[in-house]
């Protein structure tokens, strides 16, 4: 056997970065996602995650000197934990002040929320109302009784949602000639234990006693003590306690979650019974594929494994050549305990996720300069632990100050922004939060997430995470097939290998039926093993080893080391990966928020105010009258939009048309062609609406096709549009 | 209760028709596919199915001699089984020659096969390395073995897929202005209860009784007598035995498939082990929905039960108002007993389906018009029943003559053709085949199943059924809400309705406990049981119903029959549902086969000759050596090309530049521009080439982007071009 190259990636960090990873807990085993936060971009944040408010905004010098205690104290802190860290205090004492800084944290992000501009106008359950009205979304076989986390899309929410896959394929895989595959979700189950999936992606439940119904452990403690904390007449050590354990809520182990169930004798919310103790609770899926009803299968909880398995072919595809991005779009899903905030915690849902392999000593990226002067808001893991509040940047200032780990890495967070506000999001609502250390699996180097505010405080719509090719090397592990890259070195290279020779015939003598296990295993080593297996034979002639659960001691009579040097041109490198992972519901719902209007003084024109490359239609075309003379002039223009592949609905419902254009505001029709009596006269005009300023133009019939199709692909403005053509005020109000 | 007016749609049907269809037997349940015949449009006919050659050829009159008795033999068949059937003979009459006609009809369609012509290029085992090789698609999981039925699409078979799905949705969802919806996959288990997949969605398999191994049955009979038929040595009445089975295969029952095993003495295959008696085994893939493993649910089968409980949502959409048509694509799973086949049985795959809703009275449609001069190749039932081959003819003729029920069946079957054709099906391979009476559920008027002649035979790519609409009506039992339509009656009418009056005292004493079952029985008789029971109460005076497994005499001083009139404006009536349903796999391989070349005096220059609409990439860009002056008019090139959203692929890699013109052309793409040293000279120029014929022309870098845009969207053609620039000869020899 022999060892070729190895290399190790040494991520550069911020120093608190470097201080809490050095401190981490090198497990052998952890999967891409967490233990115990099974949703790797779908984190548990959503609803508890409410700070630092409106990022772009002015800071009130009032409202400043409010927080500024409650940063200092998260400073304080910060600094213990650090110190702590660096002297290598006993882990309970680190564990005991990383509660407190969280504890002070959330004060912090509370007060910040607490002090925010509130929307006056925003009203949830009036949004979800017209979404649910103009059938966006709905809740699935509801005839049925529905069932909890599964949604339809309706006509419009469906159109909306190809528009926005067209514009993420477009923005991301064609602009980028990214590799798209479209892999299997039913998943066998040696793929998914390989993954860690069948192992970790679980959560905690606990279960009524008496009537079997199931709550998240989490989630029952959380209602419980929040409920608690309304007390007035609270003693001040049992609120202190209480908010203690609601700050450190995603990280509690089972142990601790059921001791803290019987400390407060929690019992159902419901029907008040007895709960069992909490239990893992895996969140896949699980059937079983072909008849024989042995072949155990699960849908798959994400779409990246179906690149991981492909990748030897996508590496073939691309010619062997590093760097390489894939891409997938697909449904994944996940048997959620308790699914709730509509659209955000779902049982199926679409996501879209890009895999870029790379070489981990080069992750510059070519393109990079054409997103470094971005102003982006950050909410860096240091920031965070200063208490600090979200810095805008530049990406070429966050890059260059190591603030964001690598080129490869802050080009993709550039495309996210510019993908997220081209597509709605109000970049005013939008930052990227850095994971703290203990949020990354080990072998990460740096991840982001992009979120989004809404009223259910800041959530994760993407995830953007930098790290090594754990997948790949389990994969590998699991099938026998390699799956790394050949990396051309810039010039030869003299290498020394190591190899040991073994004497089968004195191993399998001194061990019998074992032999061969023990010589397997000798020849599976890596070139470290064998190199400390050489000092040990050296230093005390002897070195043990353990096979199945037996020792052996091996001898220098068994195995001698042979070391030689070769020329290599070529080395086999694991690539890393840059992880961007988008969900595409998540997304959807914060684009709603932020494109929720109600017109002034009108409460009944609710509408929404999706830009056109999303919008479900982009055109509306409506006769001022049912008479027919205007019908040859409808349809004409129908064609004409067709034609230029305009998505367009012609209403001639015959309703007045301030109440038309109402309807078609609400589905968020940007575009609004009105074929009127002034319309039979030749030269044939008609008038031309824009949604959100709901000014008029008029134009000729010839001419609005184009006119459309140029502001709905963004190739004309509406103000461009407004100062060439004359200003129409008439219709709005007439009959 | 009050009865409303129930109209019942008399289907128009040809001759054998009716006749077939008077004497069906007329289940009360059946859901929407046939018992044992689960798959309604992937039916079972794959490989069996084989007849009618090469529609659109002209018939050699040698071959039509040779044909003419087998014709003739299964029009006398045909007769003898019309006039059982208008006899009203016994059944086992019936079906024995119905055994008969199916006989002689297979010998036609086999002796029809084995006349044509062959493709002696064509090889399949040579268009799946390329398709492998190039990564169009490939088996899923192959690294850990892979698992049989599931299939990944890689980048060029991703993007054909994503062109295909986009052209689809154009041509049926925005020129039709459908209501697309996006539906949950996860389907919890009382909606399939309704639909009958719970209870009837199964095949029959057979288990190895030592090994568990299963397999499906008839496929494992028809394996075993098709080996046994290549004995020559066998006597005629054996021979004749065995392919009497095969001839009807597709219809056993699960007795008959035990006693054919015995008979024959069948084992395992694989093993020579004894095998099972067959039982039925469901196809759906079950899971449990939620925490507490009490929620049943399923993998969707199809995508129309989506449609179906959102059918009230969709119409409250479009105001109420009918027709209207509503579409879904996504994935549908079968876990199939053993898939084969590549693509055309798989346990995963994407639908396309639409479900246009109409009045059962009215099925005009008004832009029939537009498609009534297709010629089409049909193969209609009573063709089929006659011995006669494909028939080509308009579809305005086929609607007039009633081979084609109704305008809107039509008008759909022309869509699919001119969708089929477009995408890259070649028209004459191409077919509409009637289902006969028999292959259809009791309640559809008229069905027809799009096939493309493979390799495999014919197979059924899309199936276009006219039928009641027996799952709204299911949904609506189960559920208890109303799934039905008002319809605006042309003027009001005076409507008779009866309904019971109940002396519920004197029921109550009668039946004591049952008292109340038997008034919520009577309450939910429709029109037709209250007149039934009037009848008697008035003949007998007395009723006899039964309830929960026990009866009860109604007698008439416990019910009296109240009857009065209404005039009425509309009536409420179930839609009868026009059912388009695309199997978007089967397409794609039906595309493949259809468009795979060789070139000529060159069997290593294979490729596949893709319409531009489905084509991955519409336009490589490659400069021909990798000199750095020519880098800056490539990336003009690709930027232009990118701002007219043409997907495009750069290939610099260095090759000759036939062996990258041999490359693009492996996957599919249609048009090429070289950049060459000429092109360094002012003005700048390229060579544009296109795919199929090879030719090249030479134009300006500026203008280049733009006619291959014009080229790839269908706006103008290559001979068009060809006559516009001047002819380019060089290149493809040069190095």
């Amino acid at each position: 056997m022999q060892f070729g190259l190895r290399l190790v990636t040494q991520a550069v960090l911020c120093k608190t970065q470097r201080v809490l990873l050095s401190a981490r807990s090198l497990g052998t085993s952890s999967p891409r996602f967490l233990k115990h936060q099974p949703e790797n971009w779908f984190s548990k944040r959503g609803k508890r995650q409410t700070s630092a408010g409106n990022t772009m905004a002015e800071v009130d010098p009032k409202i400043d000197a409010i927080l500024q205690p409650l940063r200092d104290a998260v400073k304080q802190q910060g600094d213990i934990v650090r110190k702590l860290k660096e002297e290598k205090a006993p882990e309970i004492d680190i564990k005991r002040a990383v509660a407190d800084l969280k504890t002070k944290k959330k004060a912090l992000e509370d007060k910040e929320l607490e002090l925010e501009p509130k929307d006056a106008q925003f009203d949830r359950v009036k949004m979800e109302d017209l979404l649910k009205q103009r059938f966006f979304y709905d809740q699935a076989f509801a005839i049925y009784g529905g069932v909890n986390g599964l949604y339809d899309f309706g006509p419009m929410g469906c159109a909306m949602k190809a528009n926005l896959l067209n514009a993420w394929r477009k923005h991301f895989i064609l602009e980028e000639q990214m590799l798209e595959v479209d892999c299997s979700m039913l998943t066998p189950e040696p793929v998914l234990i390989a993954s860690g999936h069948v192992e970790r992606f679980s959560d905690y439940m606990v279960k009524d006693m008496k009537n079997g119904q199931c709550f998240r452990a989490d989630h029952l403690i959380e209602a419980h003590l929040e409920k608690l904390l309304t007390d007035k007449k609270l003693a001040d050590d049992v609120k202190e306690k209480a908010a203690k354990i609601l700050s450190v809520i995603d990280g509690l182990t089972k142990e601790e979650m059921g001791s803290i169930m019987k400390t407060y004798n929690m019992k159902s919310p419901v029907s008040g019974n007895d709960l069992s103790e909490p239990v893992a609770f895996n969140l896949m899926f699980s059937t079983s594929i072909g008849p024989t009803g042995t072949v155990k299968g699960y849908l798959r909880p994400e779409t990246a494994q179906g690149i991981f398995v492909n990748f030897k072919r996508l590496l073939e595809f691309n010619q062997g050549k590093l760097p390489f991005a894939a891409a997938q779009i697909g449904n994944s899903f996940r048997n959620e305990i308790s699914p709730r905030s509509g659209l955000i915690r779902v049982r199926e849902f679409t996501m879209a996720e890009i895999e870029h392999f790379l070489d981990p000593e080069d992750k510059s990226h070519p393109r990079f300069k054409d997103v470094a002067d971005l102003r982006i808001p950050l909410h860096s893991a240091c920031n965070q632990l200063d208490g600090k509040p979200v810095q805008v940047m530049t990406l070429g200032e966050a890059v260059e100050q190591k603030i964001i780990n690598n080129q490869t890495l802050g080009y993709f967070m550039g495309r996210i922004y510019l993908f997220m506000t081209k597509c709605g999001v109000d970049p005013t609502r939008f930052r990227f939060r850095q994971h703290m250390s203990n949020e990354m699996a080990h072998y990460a180097c740096d991840c982001w997430d992009a979120e989004c505010k809404t009223s259910y405080g800041w959530i994760e719509c993407v995830g953007c995470a930098d790290r090594s090719c754990y997948d790949l090397k389990q994969h590998q592990k699991a099938t026998g097939v390699t799956l790394s890259a050949s990396k051309q070195l810039p010039e030869p290279k003299t290498v020394e290998f190591v190899e040991p020779q073994m004497q089968k015939g004195v191993i399998g003598k001194a061990f019998k039926k074992d032999g061969k296990a023990v010589i397997d295993f000798i020849a599976a080593m890596d070139k470290e093993e064998v190199e400390a297996m050489d000092r040990a034979l050296n230093d005390r002639k002897e070195f043990a080893v353990t096979v199945n659960g037996q020792e052996f001691k091996i001898t220098p009579e068994m195995v001698s080391i042979k070391r030689y040097e070769k020329t290599v041109h070529v080395e086999d490198i694991t690539p890393g990966v840059i992880e961007p992972s988008f969900g595409i519901g998540r997304i959807m719902y914060a684009i709603f928020e932020h494109s929720y209007r109600q017109r002034e003084g009108d409460e009944q024109r609710r509408y929404f105010s999706l830009p056109p490359v999303i919008a479900p239609y982009k055109c509306s075309v409506l006769p001022l009258s049912g008479k027919a003379e205007l019908d040859t002039i409808v349809s004409q223009l129908s064609k004409a939009l067709t034609n230029l592949d305009i998505s367009h609905k012609v209403d001639d419902s015959g309703g007045s048309i301030g109440r038309r254009y109402a309807r078609t505001d609400a589905i968020a029709i940007p575009f609004g062609i009105t074929v009127d009596f002034d319309s039979l006269k030749e030269p044939h005009t008609a008038t031309l609406r824009e949604r959100d300023t709901m000014k008029q133009i008029r134009a000729s019939v010839d001419e609005l096709p184009q006119i459309v199709s140029d502001l709905a692909n963004g190739r004309r403005s509406w103000e461009d549009v407004l100062s060439k053509y004359p200003l129409f005020e008439q219709q709005e109000s007439s009959k």
